[in-house]
Order: C-alpha cells, then structure tokens, then sequence
C-alpha cells in the first residue's frame, strides 16, 4: 500500500464533468489499495471571477487580508464538490480546507510561505480509509487569518502536503504529458523525459518550460519526495522528477528552453568606481523589479558596459528608472525587448566539458549571435535576438538531444 | 457609544455597488460613535448558484458534510468584499468566516444549532476600532467541521452575536419598512407597528409574515436583546421587537396574518381506542413530515374524526400515508389543499375576554365558515376555505386593528 498525494488543476476540475472524471481517477486509485489525498485547485474560470469581483470592491488595490478570504472560497467549492462526486461513487472522502489541514503559512497575503503542517486530522481521515480532499493554495496564519500562497500554489500545496505525510509520491496531473526534452510545439523531434533530477527540473521550470512551480520543486527537493508528472487524459506514464541518485543515466543536455518574456537594458560609458552597481540596480529593487542576468564588462577607456535583464512586464518601468539612475551617472542607456533567452539544461554537464564552447559554435553556424551569457553547474544561458529564437531551439535540440551529448535517455 | 450589531441579507449585498451602499450605511453607523458587527448573507443568486452545483455532483443526495461546506463559500466571498468596500471608505474592518469568529454549533449539517460564541476575537477587532464583517449562516462543530443553520440561518446569527456580546441593538435590515399590522398587499389600511413583544413577534413570524426569522427571534427573547426591524432603503425607524415590559401599550390584536401554505387531512369514523393517534401520526413523523393544527371530535357514534394539518409541500405525501393507516384502522381519510389559515394575536388578549367570540362573530358576518379551531394565549387561529383569504383578513383587520381593540398604538 501506498501514500499517494495527486494534485488535480483549475482544467481539470473546470465543470460537473470533469469533477467526476477526477472522482473516478482517484477511487481507482484508492481502490487499488493507496491511502489518497487529492488536492485542487479552483474550477477553471472561478478565480478570475473572483479577481474581479476583489478588484472591483477594491478599487483596484483590494485589502490583501480580504482577498485572500475572497479567493480561497474558490478551492473551497472545488473541494466539496469533489468530495460529493467520491461519495456518490460509494467511497468516503473528506473535504479539508487550509485551515482545517493544518497549512500553516507565515502571515504574508497573496504570497504566503508554508511553514508546517499539522497532519494530525489528515492521518485520521486516510486512516479511517477515506480519501483526504484538500485545498490548495491556501492556508492560514498563526493568528487564524486565511493566507494564500500566490501564483501556482496548488502545485506547492500538493508538494508541501506530500513532503509532510512522507508521501510515496506526489503526482501532479496536468494537460501535457510530462516534461519534454524541449518545446514539442516548436520541435516536433522533442521526446517525453522519463525521469529528470530536481536540480534539473528547477532549471527548466524557472526557465520558462511551465510544468511545474518552481516553489513546489524546491519542496520536493529538500524532502526527497518525488513528483510524477502526468496527464490528466490518460493513465500512461509521465516524467518523474526525483533525486539526482535515482536519475539512471546523467544526460549531458536533458532540456533546451526558452524565454521570451525577458527585456534587456543596458548602461553604456559607466564610470568603473564602488557604489555604481547600487545606484543602477536599487531603485529596481525598490520598484519590486526582479533583475534576472547581469554581465559587466571593463571597456579599454575605464569605463565599464553593464546589462541585464528584467520581465519584459516590468520593461517601461525599469527603462525609466535606469534612465534617472544614468542621468546622475554621465552614462548612457539602451534597451532592448525583442530579445529571447535559451537555455540548455543536463546533470551531465559537470562532468563534460566543452559543452558551452559547443553550443557557441551551433549558434554561430546559424549565423546567430550571442548578445548575453550565464552559466551555471547544470545550464548555460544565452541572450539573442527574439526573431531566432525557434532556429536556436531546434539547433540545440539537434545537436545534443537527438544526436546525443551521450546516449539519450529513451522513453516509451 | 452603543454596541450595534447590523445584518443585511443576500439582496441587500446582491451586487457590488449594492454592497458599497452597505458599506456606507456601516461605515456612518461607526463614525456616529458606535461600536459595529455586519453580519451577512450570500449574495442574491449565489446559493442558488452553489445548491445547483450541489445537486448535480451529488445527485441529488449531496453529502450534509461537504454541501455545508459549499454553502459556506457564499458568505465568505461577501464578508471580504464588504470589508474591502468598508476599506476603501477608509474605515477599519475586519472579516470573520463562522470558524473565525468562533461560532460553534453542534454537528447537525445543514441544520445546525448555534452553542455558543467564543467572542474574544470579536472583542478584539471592535476594541482597536474597526467594524468586524461576519458570516452569517455558517459555523463550526467542535471537530472543527463547517456547518450551516438551515433556511434564514443570517438572522438567527446576528441575533446570536449580539446576545453573545450583550449588543444595545440588533437591526435586521430587509426590504420591508418595519412589522406590519397585517399584509399591506392584502389590506392597504396596514399599519407598521413602532414596537412589538417577543411573543407576539414568535406568533405573527411562525404564522407567516415572513420578515423575521422564529429561532432567531427565541434567540433575542432569551437574552432580551432587542431587535430593530427596518427598511435597508432608507433610515426611518422600523419595528423595535421587545421585552413585553418595553412594548408600553398592550393592544389587544396587534396583528393579522394568514398562511395559505398548510393543507389538512381529515380521518373520519376512526375508532375510539388507546393508540390510534399513533398509528397515525408515527408514520407522518417518521418522514418528517411537520402536524401543525390537530382537532379531535368524538361522535355520538363512539367513532371520532381526527384532522390536521400539514405543509402544502407534504401534502401529498402524507394523504398517501394517512390512506395506509386508515385502512389499518378502517377509518376514511379525507383531504384538502385549498385553506388557509388565518389568525389574530395580541398581548392583550391575556387580559381581555370574547377576543375569540368577536372573531367568530366578524367570520360569520362574513359568511365565511371555520373549518378548525387553535388557541394559545396571544394567538387565535382558524382555517377556512383558501378563497376566503383576503377577505377574512380585511374583516379582522377591520375589527381589531382599525376599529381598535383599545387605542392602537400609532405609529410615525
């Protein structure tokens, strides 16, 4: 017998129909001889109900408090719903809110972190033999005020859930089959990963591949609990994201992605002296601005070149401010938002070198040029330009996914 | 400084600008110097929205359990965006889900009875001066379970919070001005009254005049809390509901209501031996079918005919029902749906004789023939034939109300 925490979202549990779909997957699951806790998200469409309505009485800037009691009646309603559809097919279940499971969560509205969860009521119920149906994206604080957890939550819910039960697996079904050797939209060659490291998958999430929350793989991480990746269509497997040990073969390249939501800003003509970087990068930081890469280089007359990247949403904003910032620096700034990065992303790639050098030369072979780079352990990243952003894909797919960095993983 | 406690049902807060004009009416209640608890219902339509929901996933049968807590989710969104609202009047508020605010009940779902009211959050949010914004209808058991008060469960929660915090007032805010004399639609000579006792009160809301809900009025009886009852359109004074003491003038009929909703069931030659009333009342109850009238009369043939009376919406259930026991006792059963019910209370029929007589007396002249007779020590009540609605209750309100039993008490 095993614990299995599957986490079902807003699509998923879109209308009466799909509920039931849901209802049915988890009873075969359950049935199957697995204690189950199934955590959703709110039907598709309720919460931007539910936004508007905030906004709306609000005036645009609604009390952050409130909004959290207003958003999460969404996962509220998902919950006693599904709870009804278990029952109805004659197994017992048992709806659990934020605060009702115990998701205790530092007192941060809209964007709460997860501190502890009291298992206490959710053994009860699994060990009664019932399904634990919980809310995602919610919890509460220590002072009993509901909190929820910001953008993608559930996903961290889910995690955070299996991570305190001691989960055997927490899986996270979703409308792709799992996670791709890269964008199958834009390579039709991509192939599903069987399995991916959570070092591994923690680049491609926060680099723009949009299967999994970043938070929710941390989680997984620290507590070794693995994450299934599935579809919520049929029954095949997905990908599994799990420790770096149980990871068979270490691909050079596991993953190229991309990210066009970035915008570029650079500083020209900076006098190189102590001090400079604060005054670019502060104001940024004041304006709750999230700079992603930063490259400086020294120019042969003292002064420096300094660029980096912000959400392309943010770009207005940050070119303005880094314009104030260059007025009182005698520098000059240009920006620029047509811009993509692309990352190629493999555990292997500790122990291989050259494997920067050689994606240098496939872009270049393609005429492309590199305007930006970072690296890590496990990823390189380049800035090019917007319009090459397909070409570069495919070419770096080619060249260590299908050719193969070493042998590539095969899955069914 | 006084300590009201406001409550505004689900068309008060029907839409958002609905609820702004709330907002402002709580908002000038606390400037005036008060201390403010808002209690509130789902927004017009959105039960409606969740009981169809409800249905579907569970067929018709939802599990008690998780339809409370479905339910619950529509006035947790109208507590945060009233607070919102109040917010942006730049007022402090404070919502307060049942659980929140400590509003335990014993674990009958879908019907709970309220226990008691853990106030210190409460305490604690008008203390520091802001209005607390509570969920009516709903609470929690001691395992922690949502629950919900049944049909009209608001007012039964607003009353309770301002027992539980020994409030100067609780008004109830509806779309009618006030407690009227008789139905205005049916007798435009309808006074509102200015005061009227909990008792009379009890009897005129469990007869039918609808503006106020029973439990809710034994609520405030209990703890002598008065209740306000008035317009949520304007800012004249309703109807208070006192302490007897505090109603000044004691009238003999302070009102006339009828009910059109029962229907009655007569059993005829049943015989005349221990046990018989059981065998046909037992079945009723055991489908939980409510007998509100029941009239025995023995005959001269030592047979006796035994009728009562029973909600329209059971009606024919229980003929079906009362036919199985008739043919057990080789009784007839007869039945009929056109009735109505109508009465006359005041507290001064404590103290004034041939009340009873009068009312006959009034009918007769009518024409009107009285099927069944009840009695209680504010209260007469008869049912006639459903046509002779209007005009039975014009005749009474006539003789009682506007002729005057005494002076009628007048009203501004």
């Amino acid at each position: 017998m095993a614990l299995v925490v599957q986490k079902f979202g807003g699509t998923s549990v879109g209308d009466p129909d799909r509920i039931r779909n849901v209802a049915r997957r988890v009873v075969e699951t359950a049935r199957a001889g697995n204690q189950v806790v199934v955590c959703v998200s709110a039907m598709a469409g309720e919460t931007d109900g539910l936004v508007a309505l905030g906004q709306d009485l609000g005036e645009g800037d609604p009390t952050p408090r409130e909004y959290d009691v207003l958003l999460a009646t969404g996962e509220q309603k998902t919950i006693a719903l599904l709870a009804m559809a278990i029952h109805r097919l004659g197994h017992d279940a048992e709806s659990l809110t934020g605060w009702q499971l115990g998701m205790r969560t530092d007192a941060s509205h809209n964007r709460a972190r997860i501190q502890e969860i009291d298992c206490g009521r959710l053994r009860a119920v699994l060990d009664r033999g019932a399904v634990a149906v919980v809310a995602g994206f919610q919890g509460v604080d220590d002072d009993r005020n509901i909190t929820t957890l910001g953008r993608g939550g559930s996903d961290t819910s889910a995690v955070a859930v299996a991570c305190a039960l001691g989960a055997d697996v927490c899986e996270i079904y979703t409308d792709v089959d799992g996670v791709y050797t890269t964008d199958p939209r834009m390579v039709p060659s991509a192939r599903k990963l069987a399995r991916i490291s959570f070092d591994e998958m923690l680049e491609m999430a926060s680099l723009g591949a949009k299967v999994l929350q970043v938070r929710s793989v941390k989680f997984a991480k620290r507590y070794g609990v693995p994450i299934h990746v599935r579809s919520s269509f049929h029954s095949a497997e997905g990908t599994w994201v799990t420790r770096e040990e149980d990871v068979m073969e270490r691909l050079v390249v596991s993953g190229v992605t991309y990210n066009r939501d970035e915008a570029k800003i650079t500083f020209r003509k900076v006098e190189d002296q102590p001090g400079v970087a604060g005054r670019i990068f502060d104001p940024l930081s004041e304006a709750g601005i999230v700079v992603d890469m930063i490259v400086q280089n020294l120019s042969s007359d003292g002064t420096t070149d300094m660029t980096f990247t912000v959400p392309v949403g943010d770009y207005a904003n940050a070119l303005k401010l880094a314009q104030d910032a260059a007025a009182g620096l005698g520098a000059e700034v240009e920006g620029d938002d047509a811009i993509a990065k692309i990352s190629v992303v493999g555990l292997g790639m500790k122990d291989h070198a050259g494997v920067a050098n050689r994606m240098f030369n496939v872009l270049a072979e393609e005429g492309i040029n590199i305007q930006m780079i970072s690296t890590s352990e496990i990823k390189i990243s380049v800035i090019i330009q917007e319009k090459y952003t397909e070409l570069a894909v495919r070419a770096l797919h080619d060249a260590f996914v299908d050719a193969g960095g070493d042998e590539p993983r095969e899955e069914g």
